[in-house]
Order: structure tokens, then C-alpha cells, then sequence
């Protein structure tokens, strides 16, 4: 039987088994729901055993436990995948905009809507049917590839263990390619494959002027003005290109290829529909670039809030003693956080008034950003079997937003790919979640060809 | 007996006098007080009938009282002066700071200390010894020029009725000239007079950009961010010389005459100790002027407060969808406050990027400022007095505030006069605010001289 045939075949059992995992809420942002993660890591431990993965394992964690799984390939020299996905899920709040309960997954037509359905049990799920779809394609008994699941029950809570885990469990998760089944596809008839995440690193700036606020009339023009210091700063943190100004910004961007951007540019994009969901009157940033290259490939300074001295009703005329502003920056490869940080650092240092201090406070180590190589193996290998299995072109897309993935190919020296098929629309972290099973389904289908073609293209 | 020796007779009395006014505590700001008030306006109106004035009236306003008293020369075709003053205090806030009952007027060697004794009830009482000490040294039983007194009771709470007050009694009120006693000199032993006093005016700068606050890593870069934008503005209002550069902010500013700068040069001015007072770590300001011509003479723009976005604690990597600032800026002469504010309307419109929206409300009218013609013989007369009073020159000064001084010299059509004898170390608006006895002498010696000039040098 082929790999279509038997997914198609597997839809109604797929979908049953998919909503019981579904049903549990494992919200790790909640502390009321730990158990439940811990409850879903266990439901996974058994499915994936059920499956016929002969090395199933709850790996602990200071705080929950990711689930850990090992089919080897009946070939020694074949080559090795871990698959990186999550189960745990974001809260539901505000439970009352949902049509239906967020736990008790419900099938409306082709789509299941639940918690969880899109983001990312259903993407975690098409692997066991898609390795099942696979050996009876190919009636062995073991993959053609040797295939690692690592099912992460933190992420929504922004992986605070996970670094760790990787580092301690490195030598189980040895493999030649990391296969992300968390991200979007652009739309269901417009099939594509995420090639990249931009970074982040985060900092607040406190600048402080006169030990106390100051009466504007007395010393107002005479003294210096941490406000108005700051509203410089920032301000001079962009040129008139709505370029980022911080020198070195861009020392280390990696520009984007002539390939990508004419892929890029091919997507179906709608700058009005765009501007519509922003609910901007105006798509704005650095020259040069289209509005999916300056949220993709594009690294960013935003001021995410700012505050300090008269914030109340009325006026009250003073210099005041300090002022505060929230900074972060969307970071592209090869661009790495603590070097970023240095150089805000220096930035703000170098251009701050006299008779002013500042500080300067990153939020941690920041998240480093990654991509794929469009002419890897790997990537190359993947985007033919997803076109298979859809039956369609498959274009390249970025996600404006990180994760944990840097760390992942970082840590296990592997490339990343990017093999997924939720939607925009699937309202991830918000009310009424749902996922198309159809895409779900073309997910097995991809994983089920790819790991046919990784035997081959990967070998070493 | 000329005036200096009844003045130092009367010393006694004086104090006496001034310590049953102080007991009645007229805070304007605080409605528990506001009967305090109208017995404060009583208490005076019986003073001056005491004192010989044959016209007192309490002028009711729809907030608290005023005082008017009025003492005509014997020669009809003699000048006529408005002594303005307020028998209204500050609060006493924190009280438990007072080393004396504020309420409870205290000698301690040369001071008085307690609650309005400088600010304004002192500087208003000089008045009555001055003008009894020109009678006793002239032997008249009528003053060489028509006294009129205008004593109001809501100073210390912006004087919110005053401008309708002044206009209502627009022909009592007539005259040649207004001397204000409710300012401070440079020091004990440097007498000097206030020439000038800044006016004001402030807004909130609001903009507005996305419907709803955007996740940066979705929207980041390709849409316009209100607080950048207003960064922009806020750091756009002064150039790199200190100066404020919203177009036509300084079309109508008059320049400081050589006169009066040489005359604040000479004042013993001390930086170190200045910026000790100010607890800043440097004096900055506009470029070509010293620190007291930036606080005197020159307009200042100010960011009194900003706020927006995120503002809690850690990050939130958010396009925030507005951001809020105070501005107030200083007027010098001819700066008309509703010039400034079409003009900063103007610059923040011109200015905005594409996509924002921005809103801007001023906090009403604003305050004019004023400034004294150094030249006029009505400043050179009052100068002179105060020289003789003090054995010594009389420097100038300015205030870096303001107060209704502007409008009374508006709706009354005449110029301006500063004679007063308050210091900057009395703690005005502070515990434990005192007065030096001696100088409240020297003030009402000045008057006594002042008349007596004003009688020739004023006549038509
Ligand atoms: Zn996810
Ligand atoms: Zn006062």
C-alpha cells in the first residue's frame, strides 16, 4: 500500500487518537495544569510505543518533562533524524470567546478546532502516522532512516529547561538533521517551508538626572533632562533609511539571498488584507526592503514601552530625576545576542549627555537566530517531498518570531528544516484554535517521502 | 521723624502685628482651610482700616476673597499705585518636618518663622509700615501718591478667578504703575530687584499607531511604533546647541539688553553651589548663555513626563499601539503662550510619520510672561529707593516662574515693578519657611522712599 493510501485510509483513526491527546489540558504556563503536562507527556510515552518505537522515555526536567523517542533504522550507516515539536499548550483565556470548549476537540467539516490542534499536538502527531505510512509503503519493519522524537513540554513557557536538556542528553539526540514540525505554511493551496527565525535580545535603559525632581521654572534650560536624553536615544537609534543606527548593528546580517527573495516575492502577499489584520494605517521600515522581508530577514529596534516622571492627570512642571524605556531587537543571521548587547551598550554610553547616568539591563541571553540553507541536502530533500505529497510548488518563508530552534542546531551541530503545515489562520494562542486535517494528513505524506529521500541524500 | 527711625520704633509692633495674621492658617489649596481664608481677608481689611486707609473692601470672587484698599493722595492730579500681594498660603505638608507649629509664628533672633511669613503675608504687611513711616515723615495725613492695595486670597492655587476679578474692577484699579512684593532678592547682603518673570505654557503630545498593541516578532520592522515616533519628536524640539527647535519658537523672543546681562554677571553666583542645590551632576543649556541667563531670560522647552507601551517588569516584545508625553515651555518676552502653542502644534503635525495619528491638548491659556523696562522711570525710581533703603546697589534678578504678574500689568495698562525682599533661603512652599525681620524693615523703608519718588517721577 502506498503512503497516500494509507493516511487516507488512517483519517478517522488519526483524528480520534489526535482529539484524546487533545483533551488534555496541558497548559504549562498554569501551575493548576502541571499534572496534566505531566498526564500528556505519558499519553504521548504510550502512543509512541503503541506506534511501534522500540525506545520510549519521559525525560525530567526541573520543571516538565519532554518526551523522548528512538526508532533505529535496521541499516547502522543510515543516516539519523530528531524531529522537535511540543506538547504542551498555551491557556485558554478568555474561555468565554470559545465557540466550544477548548478541551473537547470537535470536527466542523475538515477542520478540528481544540487547543493544541494546530500548536502543536497535530504537528506532532502527522510524524507517528507518516513513520507508520512509510513502512507500509515500503513493508520493512524499521525506518529507513533512524528517527529520534524530542516532544519538548515547556515551550509555550519559553523553554526554560530545554537548553539543558539538550546539553545533557546530547549524546542520545546525535543526528545528521533537525526536522521543526512547529511553524506555518503560508495558506493551504500556497504549500511552503519556513527557512529562518529571527533572534531576539531585550533590554531596559534607565537614565537618571538630578537626584530629585525638579521645579521646571527654577532650573528648567540649566540642567539636563533625563527625558529628554532618552527620547534621543531612542530616537537616534534609527536613520532616515529606518535603518537601525546602533554602530555594528549590521556587521554580521547575512543579506538575503537573490533565491529567496525572488521566492519571497512570489508569495500571494496582500498589503492591504496585511495592514487590515495589523490594523495599521500605514506599512512602514527600512528602505530598500518589501514588508515580508522587513518582518523576515530584516533585524529591528522597537520601543516596546517607555515611561518616567509626570505620567498623571494634569501638568506638573518639572525636569524630572529619571526616565525609562523597554528596547528590543528582532535579530537575523548571523547576528549574535551578547555582541548585540555590547554594542547597544556602547551605543547608549557613548551618546549620553553630560551629567546624566544610565544603566542598561538585557532580559538574559537573548535568542539567537537561525535559518536554513536553501541549497542544503536537507532543505532541498524536504521541499521535494512536501511538493510531492501536495502536488504543488513549494515557496520559502521566514517566521518574524523565535523559538528555541537556534538552540537545538547549535547544540546538536545539525541543520535545521523546517518541515510544517499549520496555517496563520489556525488562531494559535487565541480563542477557537483549529487545525485543517487535510494539511495535517499531506503532513504524514511529506515525512513519509522524506524520510525515503533523507537515507540517501544524507548519507554521509 | 524720618522714615528709617519710626520704622525701627515700630519694629515691635510690626512683628506683633505680622505674628496675628500668620496664626490664621489660609491655605487656598486645602478646602478645610477656606474659612481660614475668608478670616485672613478680615483680619487684613481690619489692618488697613487701622492703618488710616479711608476705602477697604474684601472683593468676593467665586472661590475665595480678595482685598482692596485704597488711599488717595491729597493732590488729585498725583500718580496712582496698585501694590499687588496674596494673603493666601501654601500647605504645611509634611508637617511633622516643622521644627515649630507653622501656625504658631515663632522668633528666632532676626527671623520669623512660620507659614507665610515670607510668601506673601510679610512682604504684604511691609506696606502698611512703609506707608505710615512716608506719613510720619512728611507730616501729611494723606500719602504724595494714591495708594491702592490688591491683596489676593488664591494665589498659592493658580488664581483662578483673578483675571475675571482684575477685569470686573478694571476702573478701581486704575493707575500708573503695579508694584508686586512676592518675590525674592539675591541675598541678605546683595539687595536686588526682579526684572522679569518666565511665562509658560504646556501640552500632551499623544500618538496614536496600531489599533492594538502588535507582536514585535510578527509586525515588528514593517509598521510605524507611536513611541519611536514620538522619541523622534520629543527629541527633535532641540538642536544640537541647546536650542529649541520648533520653527518660529524664537520669532518674538526679545534678546537680553547689555545692561542687564553685565548687572547678572556681577551677581556672586556660585555654579558648585548652585548644582548642589539642583543635586545634578552638570549645568547644561543652551549654548551662549550662562546658567542664570538660561533660568531668567531664555525659553526653554521641557519634557515634563512620557509614558507608553509596556512599563511592568520584564520584557514584552510589543509595537506599543500609542505613546504619551507632557512638554512645558518657558516663555521670555514677547512670547505669546497661544503663538507657542500653534507653533508646537504645528511642528508635531509636520513631523508625525506616516500611519500615526497624533493628539495635542494644552493645559489652557498658559501664563504670559512679563519683564520690567529697565529704563522706564518707574524701575529706576523703585531701584533708588531700594538703594537708599539698603545702603547699597541693587542688582537684578528674574524668576524663572511665573504667576498672574502678567495679566495684572495687562488688563491694567501699566508697567511692572518688583520690590520685594523675600530670599530663596526663606523655604517658600517648604517647612520651617521664615522671613528676616530686618529685610521686611528695609522693605517697607523702601516704600517709604518709593512714594515720596513716584510723586514727581510718575506725574504725567
Ligand atoms: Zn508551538
Ligand atoms: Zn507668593
Amino acid at each position: 500500500m502506498d503512503a497516500r493510501s494509507y493516511i487516507e485510509a488512517g483519517r478517522d483513526g488519526f483524528v480520534e487518537t489526535l482529539s484524546r491527546w487533545l483533551a488534555i489540558p496541558s497548559i504549562s504556563a498554569d501551575p493548576a495544569h502541571h499534572g496534566d503536562v505531566r498526564r500528556s507527556a505519558e499519553w504521548l510515552a504510550g502512543h509512541l510505543r503503541t506506534t511501534g518505537f522500540p525506545v520510549v522515555e519521559v525525560w525530567e526536567t526541573p520543571g516538565l518533562p519532554a518526551v523522548f523517542a528512538e526508532w533505529p533504522a535496521a541499516d547502522p550507516d543510515a543516516p539519523t533524524v530528531v524531529v522537535y515539536g511540543h506538547h504542551d499548550v498555551q491557556p485558554v483565556d478568555p474561555v468565554e470567546a470559545w465557540d466550544t470548549d477548548p478541551f473537547t476537540p470537535t470536527v466542523v467539516g475538515d477542520r478540528l478546532v481544540g487547543r493544541g490542534s494546530s500548536d502543536d499536538k497535530g504537528q506532532v502527531l502527522f510524524h507517528t502516522l507518516g513513520l507508520r505510512a512509510n513502512l507500509a509503503a515500503s513493508g520493512a519493519d524499521a525506518p529507513p532512516v533512524t528517527v529520534k522524537l524530542l516532544v519538548e513540554g515547556e515551550e509555550e513557557s519559553g523553554s526554560p529547561h530545554f537548553a539543558d536538556l539538550l546539553a545533557r542528553h546530547r549524546d542520545r539526540l546525535d543526528c545528521d538533521v533537525v526536522v521543526v514540525s512547529d511553524t506555518t505554511m503560508w495558506a493551504a493551496d500556497v504549500p511552503s517551508m519556513c527557512v529562518g527565525m529571527r533572534g531576539l535580545t531585550d533590554c531596559q535603559i534607565d537614565v537618571y538626572g538630578p537626584g530629585t525632581d525638579l521645579h521646571s521654572g527654577s532650573f528648567g534650560g540649566a540642567v539636563p533632562n533625563p527625558a529628554r536624553a532618552l527620547a534621543a536615544l531612542l530616537a537616534g537609534m534609527h536613520d532616515a533609511d529606518g535603518r537601525v543606527a546602533v554602530p555594528g548593528f549590521y556587521d554580521d546580517v547575512v543579506e538575503i539571498s537573490p533565491g529567496e527573495r525572488e521566492a519571497i516575492a512570489r508569495l500571494p502577499f496582500d498589503e492591504a488584507e496585511w495592514l487590515r489584520t495589523a490594523n495599521s494605517a500605514a506599512a512602514v521600515g527600512e528602505a530598500g526592503y518589501s514588508t515580508l522581508e522587513r518582518v523576515w530577514v530584516r533585524p529591528t529596534a522597537e520601543v516596546n514601552g517607555m515611561w518616567g516622571g509626570h505620567t498623571g492627570a494634569g501638568g506638573k512642571t518639572i525636569v524630572p530625576r529619571s526616565a525609562h524605556a523597554k528596547v528590543s531587537f528582532r535579530l537575523v543571521p548571523d547576528q549574535e545576542p551578547l555582541r548585540i548587547q555590547e554594542r547597544v551598550r556602547r551605543y547608549v554610553l557613548d551618546n549620553l549627555p553630560d551629567g546624566l547616568r544610565a544603566e542598561i539591563g538585557f532580559g538574559g541571553p537573548g535568542v539567537r537566530p537561525c535559518a536554513s540553507d536553501l541549497e542544503s541536502a536537507g532543505v532541498r530533500a524536504a521541499r521535494e517531498a512536501m511538493a510531492r505529497a501536495f502536488g504543488s510548488e513549494v515557496l520559502y518563508t521566514r517566521e518574524g518570531g523565535s523559538g528555541p530552534e537556534a538552540d537545538i542546531a547549535d547544540v546538536l551541530g545539525a541543520p535545521l528544516v523546517f518541515v510544517a503545515v499549520g496555517l496563520n489562520s489556525d488562531r494559535i494562542h487565541a480563542p477557537n484554535e483549529k487545525v485543517e486535517i487535510p494539511l495535517l494528513l499531506k503532513g504524514a505524506e511529506s515525512v513519509a517521502y522524506l524520510w525515503d529521500a533523507y537515507a540517501t541524500a544524507l548519507r554521509g
